[in-house]
């Protein structure tokens, strides 16, 4: 449970747009520490392109730029770190100062993005609105590595569980993943780039019910498929 | 699937010892780099206490080391790399030339090695075969948050396929993950230590069916359960 919400709260912050105007448009250097108090935080956007991206990773890249134009489909930013007013609920609610010390979390940062530019997660994600549907296109880098020459098992759960909780979290607001079952159906070469198509299948009071599969770019190989589970956080209840 | 392969191969190189006795006892400085070509490596054991170890780990691993001492539990040593005569078996069987470039095989390192002391990944995995259980210590640095605060869901599962693919390595000789069924009850501050308790529940023909559950370290606290699937490899068959 509450698996994806970081990413799904650092992107919901940033779609409501940075605080003060902070955010830098490049991939500039970022600050090394941040903490839990009200410090600033500048703000760097990992899902733009980079010099390790591949020929097929920038194509793809390409293509769904296109369809944002139009307002069907949007590209979602993503941060290392957030500022800690886009945190509060979990502040209040979920984090326990018993367990969780000040010190410790001056050194967090999202696991999906703290590897350097193309050692590990490449990822971009776009949004379909209408259609409810969440594409996440990623490059596994070689410090994902399972068996010799392909991406480990938990770096795809990783990506999957990512691109399936920002779809429910689009679609219905913070969420928990309460259930991810995976198949897994062929490797997936390091530094090759795949296709993540996830999609909300379906909505039973507080359950969030979205389903994904993996693909090669050229959609003839698929590599996983998965189902999960997502429970609507509620506010007033702790979870820990 | 074969998602757990690459950990499990290291594993039977280690518990087969080194070649040549060039493994070093202590966690000293690796080699840049390893290829798939006959070079020498020198491989380091990071499954033993370093600094960044928290006290609940230090005491838990000595409970689980003095297990070992009569032999009915032994301790998996772990490393970023294994020699390219260890992984001959996915070079002919699995590995696509064409898909895998050996530029890119040089800067490949086991996921859950691949960051520094204490940012991390720190686990210690101790088997026991009368039982057919495998038992993972783990303690999820700041690198690995999802929630602010917590574990990343994927950091999770990747420990989990770890644990439980290795249990299917030792019971069964080199199998690959093909599903990976995960429901997530709570989550887990970071720089905590879990306990991952995984057992074989059953073997079908060439299906390997093993189940875990991850615990807080006074067993009071049940975060995850799963259930996996796991086939037996064919060498003789290419899986790409």
């Amino acid at each position: 449970m509450l698996r994806s919400c970081a990413a799904r709260l650092r992107t919901l912050g940033a779609l409501r747009g940075p605080p003060g105007g902070r955010r830098l448009p490049g991939r500039e250097p970022l600050p090394a520490l941040r903490s839990f108090s009200s410090e600033e935080v500048i703000l760097k956007d990992y899902s733009v392109p980079n010099p390790s991206w591949n020929k097929d990773l920038r194509l793809l890249f390409d293509q769904f730029m296109k369809k944002c134009e139009d307002g069907s489909w949007k590209r979602l930013p993503s941060y290392k770190r957030i500022p800690a007013e886009k945190i509060q609920d979990f502040k209040t609610h979920l984090l326990d100062p018993k367990l969780v010390k000040e010190e410790q979390m001056s050194q967090t940062q999202l696991f999906t993005r703290s590897f350097d530019d193309g050692l590990g997660f490449e990822y971009v994600m776009f949004y379909s609105d209408v259609e409810k549907r969440m594409v996440c296109l990623f490059q596994g880098g070689p410090y994902l590595e399972g068996p010799p020459g392909f991406v480990h098992g938990g770096a795809i759960a990783t990506m999957i569980d990512s691109t399936v909780g920002m779809c429910a979290l689009m679609a219905g607001g913070v969420v928990m993943t309460a259930n991810l079952n995976i198949n897994y159906k062929r490797p997936i070469p390091l530094c090759s780039v795949v296709m993540i198509n996830s999609q909300l299948d379906k909505v039973e009071g507080r359950k969030f019910f979205v389903s994904c599969n993996v693909q090669s770019v050229d959609e003839q190989t698929l590599y996983s498929e998965a189902t999960s589970i997502f429970i609507k956080l509620n506010p007033a209840k702790s979870l820990t």
